[in-house]
C-alpha cells in the first residue's frame, strides 16, 4: 500500500514566508541566495559537470558547491546523474521546477551588475559620514 | 575642490558576478538573501520603525535584523530616519533604488509560497531513497 502524502498548509491556513515557521521560508532561503542564483544561470545551457560548474563559478570552494548542488537537487530544483563510465561522469542538470527559477534569479544577477555604480556609491557616502 | 569618484569596470571589463573579484557579486549576495526579500516585502508599504518590521518579519533576531538594515542603508536600498522626539523615533524606508527590487523580491516569495508543496514532496523523496 502506498500512503499518498498531501502537502497542505494547516486548515485555514496559507503558505507565507513571514510566518517563522512556515516550510517556504526554508525553500525562499535556498532560492534567495547568491550561489542559487549563479548556479542557475549557469546550467540554464543544460547539464553541466561538476568541474565545469565551479569553474563557471569563479572562487567558490568544492565544499559549498558540493553542498549548495546537494540542497538544490534535495529541494528539486536540479539532477545529478552519474554515468558509468570510466573515468566517472556526473553531470547536474536543472528540472522543470528548477528552470521556473531562471528568469526571477537572472534578474536579480542583472540588477546587481545594472546598479552596482549606484551601490558603490552608496557605500562610500555611507562609509564617509 | 571635490573629487567626482566615477565607477566604472576596469577597461575592456563589464561587471560580471560571475568573476569572483567583481563587486557586484557582493550586490548579489545582498540581494539575493531571505531577510532582504522579506524586508523588502514589509517595507513596500511605506515608512516603519524597527519594531514593527521586526514584528512582522515573525521570529529574527534583533541583532540580524539591525545588522540586515544596516547593510541594506549601506547599499542605498533604504534609508534610516531617526526623529528628535521623545521617546526617540527611528523609521526605515525604501529607497527609489530599493523600490526598484520589489517585483523581482517579490516574484522569490511568490515563488516559494507557490512552489513548497512540490519542494515538500522532492524533500521526502530525496530523503526516503
Amino acid at each position: 500500500m502506498t500512503v499518498q502524502k498531501t502537502y497542505a498548509p494547516p486548515p485555514g491556513m496559507a503558505w507565507n514566508v513571514l510566518s517563522g515557521t512556515c516550510p517556504s521560508r526554508t525553500s525562499l532561503a535556498r532560492i534567495a541566495n547568491k550561489w542559487t542564483a549563479m548556479i542557475v544561470a549557469v546550467l540554464a545551457d543544460g547539464p553541466m559537470r561538476f568541474r565545469d560548474v565551479r569553474a563557471a563559478l569563479e572562487g567558490i570552494s568544492a565544499k559549498v558547491l558540493t553542498e549548495t548542488l546537494r540542497d538544490l537537487e534535495r529541494d528539486g530544483m536540479l539532477t545529478r546523474t552519474a554515468y558509468a563510465e570510466i573515468p566517472p561522469r556526473v553531470e547536474y542538470e536543472l528540472t522543470p521546477l528548477g528552470l521556473t527559477l531562471l528568469e526571477p534569479l537572472t534578474t536579480l544577477i542583472r540588477w546587481a551588475e545594472l546598479h552596482i555604480p549606484e551601490v558603490l556609491a552608496a557605500r562610500d557616502a555611507y562609509d564617509d559620514r
